[in-house]
């Protein structure tokens, strides 16, 4: 497994590799990687990637000025390790001078994605993944790119912007990978003390009620956020956000009378923990005029 | 010559001849076509493109609401025309709808470029120029692009977004071509009634006055600029801006002690032009301590 910290490198290996007839996958990360992210892989093979490329950057820009850019995990050799026992092709791991050249000034944005949840949260920070994933695919050149359902708002973000600038590449979401208990992998989770731990499994069982509030017949939004907001913030949590949005748009859902997709936030002591599930009602719209009259 | 309107096809046809082995040149124009866009064909094969595809779009997101946007003269058939006969191998003439498909909201923005000259009298302008720029290099995939150093901070733009934004294509600026009498050529000159046609000689006489004085020794840009000023406004013109400018960073330059462009947006009647030109002082900086000690 080669690590490539060059740009011009990783685009000569990509095409080297695609000219002769080979499917490049790609998993964009920023490093300390844990299971969901050797399971991204798994899924770019999956999707018929015959080579993968996985890059490990932090990137500065998607960070706040008060967030946790610093204190971010790092661990190349770690990480390097987990790849190689996977079969990751190549490793691309740039530097910051080498993916924002001195001077640089240009941004991809979004108008409307962002203006809501996390990017209320955190200004700044899908600027900052629009544009580090275009540099990343237009230096890489993946046929195939994965990213993880459990940033769920930055997948749409990166649909979008992969339709709306016409990049040649094919996005996949892959479902949240959890622990046995249910908390969502995140590189966060390093934050976490113990009883931090403990309290952090708010977040996944505020959306199984909501799941299981949505199969019982429940469809008011409000209900159910008021109702997470309680179940996180009596384990300790502070809440962020709780939504139950549109799964396209991500506007706010008052009646849940199709697939929504509750989403939210929640500091556990100085982490920022996220997660997110669909909740699909009971027989669909028409069950609203017709009560009970469907399994 | 195949007149292409469809973005998948324009791409099949790039890496056809890419994988052939072609060197794809792009001219990116909005039709109306004029000799010192097929100069640009010209260029680019002269720069080593075996293949060269042009595009006509008149892109609406770099016009403001009040320009005009219905009135850019449109002439697919003359430009089929003048483009067969220079051997132009394909001509993409896409839809409004192919490049900007339904709730397209992603933007290629500049933080500083665009806080110039053209950029602040026309806000918006270059996020348009920048993201279609980018959209039509995903979709074409050219090895080299040429642009006419006419519209000089466009040039700018491009050749930073590409930069910044690792895009695999070589930008190469061509010369502005003008009549004989010294009008740079416009496709927005066609607005120009018989006695504007004359009043718009005032850009590039006030270009060349200026070019004169700098040649003779002068250095102070506020002089130079207040004499181009008065040379537009006796003959007729309505000046935007005249600035003397560095060339790369597009800051204004007080005392003209290295190479810096003049550059100015008049309008004439309705038309709104632009020009520039380089200025080099006679002898470089160390003049400036040691007068006459060069030639």
């Amino acid at each position: 497994m080669h690590i490539e910290r060059e740009p011009e490198g990783v685009r000569a290996a990509s095409r080297a590799w695609r000219r002769s007839g080979e499917c490049v996958g790609f998993v964009p990360t920023m490093g300390a990687l844990h299971a969901g992210h050797l399971a991204l892989v798994d899924r770019a093979r999956a999707e018929g990637a015959t080579r993968v490329i996985v890059s490990i950057f932090v990137n500065p820009t998607q960070f706040g000025p008060h967030e946790d850019l610093a204190a971010y995990p790092r661990d190349l050799e770690g990480d390097s390790d987990k790849l190689r026992a996977i079969g990751v092709d190549l490793v691309f791991f740039p530097s910051v001078a080498a993916i924002y050249p001195d001077g640089a000034e240009t941004f991809v944005t979004l108008d409307r994605l962002p203006e809501h949840l996390c990017g209320l949260s955190r200004p700044g920070h899908f600027r900052g993944v629009a544009t580090v994933v275009t540099v990343l695919f237009n230096l890489v050149e993946p046929d195939i790119a994965v990213f993880g359902e459990k940033d769920f708002q930055q997948l749409r973000v990166i649909q979008k912007l992969v339709r709306d600038l016409h990049l040649p590449v094919r996005i996949v979401g892959a479902p949240t990978h959890r622990e046995a208990d249910g908390l969502a992998r995140s590189s966060r989770n390093a934050y976490l003390s113990a009883s931090e731990r403990q309290s952090a499994l708010c977040l996944s069982a505020a959306l199984r009620q909501a799941q299981a509030r949505v199969t019982d017949g429940d469809r008011d939004a409000a209900t159910l956020i008021a109702e997470m907001i309680t179940l996180c913030t009596d384990a300790g949590g502070r809440v962020d956000y709780v939504a139950v949005v549109d799964e396209d748009s991500l506007d706010a859902i008052a009646c849940i009378d199709r697939p929504v997709r509750a989403i939210l936030a929640v500091f556990i002591g100085r982490a920022r923990l996220i997660d997110n599930a669909r909740l699909v009602p009971r027989g669909g719209p028409e069950t609203l005029d017709t009560p009970g009259t469907r399994p």
